[in-house]
């Protein structure tokens, strides 16, 4: 069993640095604060002599050795760095939970036949470098080295120099690192198991995702003057648009997903006709085959709408991620660790999308989920409670152990 | 007939000051391009031998003496401010139209019974203080003229400090200034003349106004992990209300309007369920009754659909200006002066607030309207042309000299 007190106590002091005044954390990728918060890691890696490599994204492997050093680690991780008004445990609960294990196997000198790994990846959360699970994805080379460098934040610093600004640009390729299994704890960021009052959620998979831009063209004119039937409304035709993202979210249930997250008014005044209005559409699902007939029907929706209307309407999907199912190893290893510790389970499709989908295309992975409070992430307010981490963290150790070997 | 060459040669020089790059003018009021408008405008009016008197609001009223002295002056005017982003038209037409009624009468040596005069009044558009038309509604006793002094801009200068600082705080009482009859010349501000294809329109009036703030609150929540069935979207449930604002606008026509102009959303991320959207709600119609309808209306459906959503729903009036009949001797003034010119002529409802709404709580007034390029204004692209515009002015002459007595 892992100490759970140990646990907690470094996701506090970690949760100093980069601390809000609502009890949140701002630490935004590649900047002095990320360094402060890579660099206390790193310090509490090597006290558990754990051995330090950097590729050249930036992404951080802390290696226990195993008697085999031919084999190759079995890896956990996640990010450190946060949204805006991020929270406490996002990221920084899989990074400090793979970190507690190390620690707990010291503590019982457990000797492992493969190597144990500990791992943070750079820029999960895009919030100042798009896109978004940067270092996992150059790793499993979904892009380029090259085009993650090049990313600038709205300053226009770019990663490539940011990287160099904080001494984390490393120099193994990124890729070339070996991962034999890797697991993935993370706080649910949904409300499905307070909802169901269950501790452990074993994650099948992940969604897939697709993210659109959506803009729709009217005739921007003076709201009194204007009689309805020579409008050119943009707004009134998009809220048509708006209410089929979530009619096709509800039609393909339980894991259709339909949500208008983003709205830009122009020019956005009292009295004014909207003459163009700017929208995100985000669905995801379980499948591929029902992501695509969500691609198909709304594109359709679009398409009938412009033509009904005579107004301009353009879609264009902005980002792809297929659905994601784990290794039926890796969940399998998370399901028996629950049933052995005897915690309440059950499964969870993730529906955010996490490192752990790219390290998928690499090597079998899996995750295991802890209850957030109300479901919030992505917030200062974002909480968990102790013994769920904790148990989270049992699990993880049992799981890789498994893989691992004794 | 009045020298439309002259009219327009004034219009363009008058543009000048404040000219942005596409051709509009960025002249707000009160600004020091305010005062060089004043001032330009001013001497224009000394030059024709008119009386300037300025009043604690900083209204400008330019007299030509009548025989009578006795009799209350036959006035005509509007603004001089404009939009941020505002053209060469709306309101400096109207001001100048009535110089160049003057001027033509001095050209020909006309005197007339009751004075005549030339008026612009202060901060009509609204733009960098609220309340809008706010020289005309402290005139006409709508509200204080220390409530209009305290008005800040978003640097917090005040009315009353900026009025002494350009020099236009006078010292008579608002509302002391004797009214015969106003008249007021504007761009229609709308299609309606265009697509009717005629040159003068006719205004019988102008709807009546009510502006509210709707605000919707829902739970804000990660768009992947959060199922459709446990979600508040704030945005879903807006765009109901948004469609019954344009439902309501089109169930009394021909003079209903219903828009939303302006919404926020938050936190506004692709990937974030809407917590809270804020929107704004624009109704007009020609009578109370249907204005009062029209707001039970929407009332009640906020009403229902906050209670089927069980979201909360917050809808307050921020304005309301009742429908405005002009008075029936200054509207049939302008009707036989159009018949007896021969102007291709219909009637016009005003869409949009004037200050011919507040001086017609005082005296007997009336509007001329001409058409504008496409029904654009508060543009800078607004645009109108010289032969209707000479069109309008020779109307106002006459109107003016039917009331004034020749
Ligand atoms: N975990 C997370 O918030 N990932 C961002 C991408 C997504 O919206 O799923
Ligand atoms: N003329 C004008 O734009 N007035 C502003 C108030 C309104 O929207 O009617």
């Amino acid at each position: 069993r892992i100490n759970g007190n140990r646990l907690w106590a470094s996701l506090m002091e970690l949760a100093q640095i980069g601390a809000t005044p609502k009890g949140g954390v701002k630490r935004l990728a590649l900047t002095d604060l990320d360094k402060q918060g890579r660099d206390l890691v790193v310090s509490w890696a090597k006290q558990a002599g754990l051995t330090v490599t950097i590729d050249q994204i930036g992404n951080v492997f802390m290696r226990r050795a195993g008697k085999n050093p031919a084999l190759p680690p079995i890896m956990s991780g996640s990010h450190i760095d946060t949204q805006p008004t991020g929270g406490k445990f996002d990221g920084n609960y899989g990074v400090l939970a793979a970190l507690e294990v190390v620690r707990t196997l010291n503590d019982h000198n457990i000797e492992t036949e493969a190597p144990i790994e500990v791992a943070f990846w750079t820029n999960e959360e895009g919030s100042r470098f798009v896109p978004v699970m940067m270092g996992s994805g150059v790793f499993c080379g979904a892009f380029t080295l090259e085009h993650a460098y090049a990313a600038k934040d709205t300053e226009g610093k770019t990663v490539g120099d940011e990287l160099e600004r904080i001494g984390y640009k490393g120099t193994e390729v990124p890729g070339q690192h070996p991962i034999g299994a890797y697991f993935e704890t993370h706080i649910e960021q949904g409300p499905v198991l307070e909802d169901a009052d269950k501790v452990i959620g074993v994650v099948p998979g992940v969604l897939g995702l697709s993210w659109y831009d959506c803009v729709v063209t009217g005739m921007e004119a003076h709201a009194g003057p204007t009689p309805m039937a020579l409008r050119k409304d943009a707004l009134q035709i998009s809220t048509k648009i708006m209410q089929e993202v979530v009619n096709i979210g509800n039609r393909y249930p339980p894991y259709g997903r339909g949500t208008v997250g983003m709205v830009q008014v122009f020019p956005n005044s009292r009295n004014v006709i909207p003459g163009e209005v700017k929208f995100s559409i985000d669905l995801r699902n379980v499948s591929s085959e029902l992501l695509d007939t969500m691609h198909n029907e709304i594109l359709a929706f679009v398409d009938k709408t412009s033509k009904d209307s005579g107004l301009n309407i353009s879609v264009e999907r902005v980002s792809y991620y297929p659905p994601c199912p784990f290794h039926p190893d890796c969940v399998n290893a998370v399901r028996e660790a629950t049933a052995t510790l005897g915690y309440s389970t059950m499964d969870v499709v993730s529906g955010a999308g996490h490192d752990a989908i790219y390290t998928a295309r690499l090597a079998p992975s899996g995750m295991i989920f802890v209850p957030c409070k109300d479901g919030i992430s992505h917030n200062e307010i974002e909480d968990a409670k102790s013994e769920h981490l904790e148990a989270g963290c049992n699990v993880l150790l049992h799981a890789m152990l498994g893989r691992a070997g004794v």
